[in-house]
C-alpha cells in the first residue's frame, strides 16, 4: 500500500434543506450532531478518513459561509487544507481545484472524494473498501465509484448498472440511473445488476485531471491556478460532467452499511426500529399507538405522541415539523413557503 | 343595586393537568396566558369581576403552593383577600370559609363564586348576568347557579334540568346530571330542558351558611373561625355536598359565550376555526392538508404540520404533545406515565 500517496477530499459545502428544521441555512446537516452521538456528520466523516489517510492529506471543501464552522468543528484541520468556494458551483469545480492542489503536492497521488452526509455503519469494512479502491485506482487509469448492494427498492437514490467484471469486485459501469420510479427500482433489485451510487469517488489525480481536460475543457484554466475562479465556473456536478460521460468509469461493489442522509425517509430506513417500526433518532419519547414514525428532538426535549402512522416529527430551535414522512419533495416546499411567509426567520 | 354588599370569590387552587404540557404541576392552567393575549386566565377572571364588584370585595382562594404566584399575577390583590388552603380539600371547605370571612365583614353580603378556568366571550352580557343574579340572590333565600344554553351535545360538561320558572330567566332546578353519554347529551339538547352547569354560583352569605349547617354540619366548626382547619375538612365539592342536596337551588339561564377550559377539546370547540376546522390557539403555523386540529405553541415558535386530522399539537418548554384530541382521559394517562418514567422532570 502506498498510504503516503493517498489523499482524501471531504465535500462539506451543501446547503441541503430536506432535513429542515434540523438543517438550517446557517447550519446545514453536515454541521449537526444528527444522532446525538456527540459528533457532527462532518466530524464523523473526518474521523473516518483519519483512520485511512494521513491527517494532512485530508482536504475539506466548503462554501465561504461555512468556513468558520468547518474550522471550529475540525480543530485539527490546517487552514491550508480547507478549500473555500466563493460561489456555489456544485461538485465539479471544487473537485477539479482539489485535484489540481493535490497533484501539485504529489503527482503520484490517488484520492478519494466523499460527501459528509453519509451514515456508515461498519467502519472496519469501510476502511478496507476504501483502501482496496485506492489501490485499484492507483494501479489503473480509471474513475472509480463505490456501489452499494441495495437492500430495498429505494427511489431516492441513484443506481449504477454494472457491466463486465474487471477484477474481483470491480466492474465496468454500463450506465447511471438517477432516482428511478418505484416499479423500476423493484426491477433493479431483482436483476442484481444494479447498485446504489454512493457518490464516493476514487481516482488517480492524473486520471481525473485528464478527464477534466477531455470533458470539461473550459474549467481547467479557472481551477489550475493558485487562486481558483469559482465564480466563472459552470454550476455542475461531477456525476453529470464527468462520470456519465467518461468511458473509463468503474464501480467497486461494497457492503459496509451505507445510507445517504439525503432525506428523513432515508434516515428512517437505516435506523434501528422498535416493534412498531418507529425510529427515535434523538430525544425522549413516549409513543402510544404509533407506527412507522420517525422522531428527532433537541436534547432534553420530551415528546408524547399518539396515533401517528408514517409520520416525521422533528423539532429544532423554534420550529416544529409534523408531516407524512414518505413525501420526499414536500419538505422542500414547506421550507420555501416558510421562507416566503416569514422572510427567513425560520429557514 | 346594592353593589357595596356584593362580593366575589375566585377559585384558583386547581392543579388541573388535562392541559398538559401547557399546565404543569408548578403552573396549572389558571396561571397561564392561554390565548397569548398578555393575561393569564386568573388575571382575566380578576379583571372581569373588577368591573362588577369593588376591588377589595374580591377574594381569591388557592392552594399554598400557588400563593406567591397569585400575589405576583394580581398585584392589586391585598394579601388579606387571599385565602390559602394548606391541603387540597376541593371546593366546599374553601367556599365555606370564604362565606364565613365575608359574613363577618358584611352580614348582608351576597357573593358570586367562580372558577378561573372559563372562557367568557361577551364581557358585557356576563356583567349584566352576574348583576342580575346577585340581585336575585340578594332578594331570595336561594342557591343560584348559572346555566348556559347548550350549543352542542357536549359530553364533557355537567347539565342542569330545569323545573318551573320562578321569575324571568330564573328556574327551579329539577336535577343535576354529570357528564352524560353522547346519546343522552343529544336528547338533552333536543328537549330544551337542559343547560350546561357553569359552576358559577351566587348566594347570600346567610343562605349558604345555613346550607352548610343543614348539609355539612361537620364542616362548620372547622371553618367558622379566624384560622380555618382545612386539613381536617372532608375533601368534597360544593356541587356534591350542597347543590345536589339542597331544595332551594335555582338556575339562571345565561348566554354570554361560555366555555369551561377543562380540556383541549373544549377549548377547540369555542375557538374560531379556519375553513378546514383547524384552531390555532397560539403560535405561527403553516398547515397543509390538516383538518379538525388544534395547535398551541409557545410565542415565537413555528409549526409546519401536514396530514393531521383531529389532532392536538401542543408544545411548551421542553415538552411536545401530539395526540388525537377527542380522547379526554388520555392526556391524564400520558402525564402519569411521564411522571412515572421521568420522575417529575417533565410533569
Amino acid at each position: 500500500m502506498h498510504t503516503n500517496d493517498y489523499y482524501c477530499v471531504i465535500m462539506a459545502g451543501g446547503a441541503g434543506r430536506r432535513f429542515w428544521p434540523h438543517s438550517r441555512q446557517a447550519s446545514p446537516k453536515q454541521f449537526i450532531d444528527f444522532f446525538g452521538c456527540g459528533q457532527t456528520l462532518l466530524q464523523q466523516t473526518f474521523d473516518r478518513f483519519r483512520q485511512i489517510v494521513p491527517l494532512d492529506h485530508i482536504f475539506v471543501t466548503t462554501h465561504k459561509d461555512y468556513r468558520d464552522k468547518v474550522l471550529e468543528q475540525l480543530p485539527e484541520l490546517a487552514a491550508s487544507r480547507l478549500i473555500v468556494e466563493e460561489e456555489r458551483r456544485n461538485t465539479a469545480p471544487s473537485i477539479a481545484y482539489a485535484a489540481h492542489v493535490i497533484e501539485k503536492e504529489d503527482p503520484q497521488a490517488t484520492m478519494v472524494v466523499a460527501p459528509c452526509d453519509h451514515l456508515i455503519l461498519n467502519q472496519g469494512e469501510f476502511k478496507e473498501a476504501i483502501l482496496r479502491g485506492l489501490s485499484f485506482a492507483a494501479a489503473h487509469d480509471v474513475l472509480l465509484t463505490l456501489g452499494i448492494r441495495p437492500s430495498r427498492p429505494e427511489t431516492g437514490y441513484g443506481y449504477i448498472q454494472i457491466d463486465d467484471e474487471q477484477e474481483g469486485g470491480f466492474y465496468k459501469v454500463r450506465t447511471f440511473i438517477e432516482k428511478p420510479a418505484r416499479e423500476f427500482a423493484e426491477i433493479f433489485i431483482q436483476s442484481q445488476e444494479f447498485f446504489w451510487n454512493s457518490g464516493i469517488f476514487l481516482w488517480n489525480v492524473k486520471t481525473i485531471q485528464q478527464a477534466f481536460r477531455n470533458y470539461m475543457t473550459e474549467i481547467c484554466p479557472r481551477v489550475d491556478r493558485d487562486v481558483p475562479d469559482f465564480t466563472s465556473c459552470p454550476n455542475i456536478s461531477i456525476d453529470y460532467s464527468i462520470m456519465e460521460k467518461a468511458d473509463n468509469v468503474y464501480v467497486q461493489l461494497c457492503d459496509f452499511g451505507w445510507a445517504d442522509l439525503g432525506t428523513w425517509d432515508s434516515l428512517y430506513e437505516v435506523m434501528p426500529k422498535d416493534r412498531q417500526q418507529n425510529v427515535v433518532v434523538n430525544g425522549q419519547t413516549l409513543l402510544y399507538d404509533c407506527q412507522n414514525t420517525i422522531v428527532s428532538l433537541p436534547k432534553g426535549q420530551l415528546a408524547v405522541l399518539q396515533g401517528l402512522d408514517g409520520y416525521l416529527v422533528a423539532s429544532r430551535d423554534n420550529v416544529l415539523l409534523v408531516c407524512k414522512k414518505n413525501d420526499q419533495n414536500a419538505i422542500r416546499k414547506y421550507v420555501n413557503d416558510v421562507e416566503m411567509k416569514f422572510d427567513g426567520k425560520y429557514s
